[in-house]
């Protein structure tokens, strides 16, 4: 930065601008279904081809390939039949819904719900509050009021909260040695992926994923098979009822959502519930 | 691409995903007037100073500007007096409104305009057509129509065509010899950014600028001074009316508008009109 030529061509004022166009067409092409049928038909496909079988149009297809192209989410070869695509490494296993490690529900969770609250984001700033009422026309001081406004879309955060664990769960619980725990309490902890992670990191922890109860719910309906005798569930909202007592508290993604008082009134309560030592 | 390191950690997805949180921020910050007012103030400013002063909330403002020095668009010292804000000189030149390279107006167009548009990236390709109906209530297969649906929005357009040739038109003119052009035509010259780079590049040529009379008009009225006597006006539709002859036609961010149709149809009509040799 700062160099003459920055300040010329100043790179990241012109990726920064265009910031919103690369994420669009990253979640279009996995909310179409291009990297899933892909990896499905086993053989590089024609733009038409991907269009006739995504029931799409065929400009619009071969444009949204071609950026994809761009931006090495998909590569391409000319040959005589004309352009054949194919997926790349990172799509195979990252854009396809079918992968352990597939971004596809989070990626549908940015595209459709966060995008729009941040088309307001000036707004935002001004009033200092979630957008959820301009985008949505949910009023709510409590953003999870507003996230969890049906059944649907809670299983989709839900969904997309477990596809980041999937990617960085591991890390996360690796960068401190916590296996001398042995019984965890994972505070709003959703759909499970940490407590899963944690499980598998650690055999001699037992992990309660301490959430609302309709997030408990789903969570043992669609996420955590009853067989995985490790984990288990409390049904609170911690704010209002009691934090039992344990050995050690995760809250992973937890605390940005809320203000500083009530992170403190949230975190004086774990304190004074943790087992000492 | 393609290492094991980078299949585990797939920067460019996260990258991806994040490309629209990273649009607004900028965006927002520019038309919330911070740059603006840090340039002015002459001075770095605490976040609270800046909210009270651009009248927003104080814990908004303050994520924000963090936010823009994760960005490398703002720097921060941390005084006794707490953290204080100052512009970079990537942000001064490009972020401030009153520089002459300001990207202020295209990004206000990006960010009010198109980002809504590619709300609708994943319709756009189904259907094959543009989204100006889902995002603005307004129905029309030309884009311009919906573009310029009122006076204030064609200027805001014209203006943020004019941002973009401040950093690119001169490049892009002086990439091949102009010189022997005296009489050149700017199809859809718009705002005459262009034609004013191309008049004071190459000191013999004029440039008319063709484009519809209510865009004409605002040229004008608000960008081209009268006293630039080598820059000229023609009033047109270039699909539906004459293109009078000339030396040389600049066709420039006009093709990719149409389908290969229409552009076949412009081509072939601006390839008629031009003077022999």
């Amino acid at each position: 930065m700062g160099s003459t030529e920055d300040l010329d061509h100043p790179q990241i004022i012109l990726q920064y601008n265009s910031g919103f166009l690369v994420s669009k067409v990253m979640f279009t092409a996995c909310e179409l279904g291009v990297f899933d049928l892909l990896l499905e038909s086993g053989e590089p496909l024609s733009s038409d081809a991907i269009a006739a079988r995504l029931g799409t149009s065929t400009t619009g297809m071969e444009r949204l390939l071609d950026a994809c192209v761009g931006l090495k989410l998909l590569a391409v070869e000319l040959t005589q039949q004309g352009a054949l695509y194919r997926n790349t490494e990172v799509s195979n296993i990252y854009l396809t819904k079918s992968s352990p490690k597939s971004q596809y529900h989070i990626m549908m969770y940015y595209s459709n719900t966060v995008y729009l609250c941040w088309h307001y984001l000036a707004d935002a700033v001004r009033e200092g509050r979630n957008q959820y009422e301009r985008a949505f026309g949910i009023s709510s001081t409590d953003p999870f009021r507003a996230m969890y406004r049906s059944e649907e879309e809670m299983l989709k955060f839900m969904a997309g909260q477990n596809s980041v664990w999937s990617i960085c769960g591991r890390d996360v619980l690796a960068a401190f040695d916590l296996s001398s725990f042995t019984q965890i309490y994972d505070l709003g902890g959703g759909g499970g992926a940490l407590a899963r992670e944690c499980v598998s990191l650690y055999p001699n922890s037992t992990v309660t994923i301490y959430d609302l109860p309709k997030v408990v719910q789903v969570a043992k309906e669609q996420f955590i098979p009853p067989e995985e005798r490790r984990i288990t569930f409390y049904e609170g909202d911690f704010f209002n009822d009691s934090i039992p007592e344990a050995e050690l508290y995760i809250l992973s993604k937890i605390l940005h959502d809320w203000d500083d008082d009530k992170c403190r009134q949230l975190l004086a309560k774990v304190h004074k519930a943790c087992k000492p030592g």
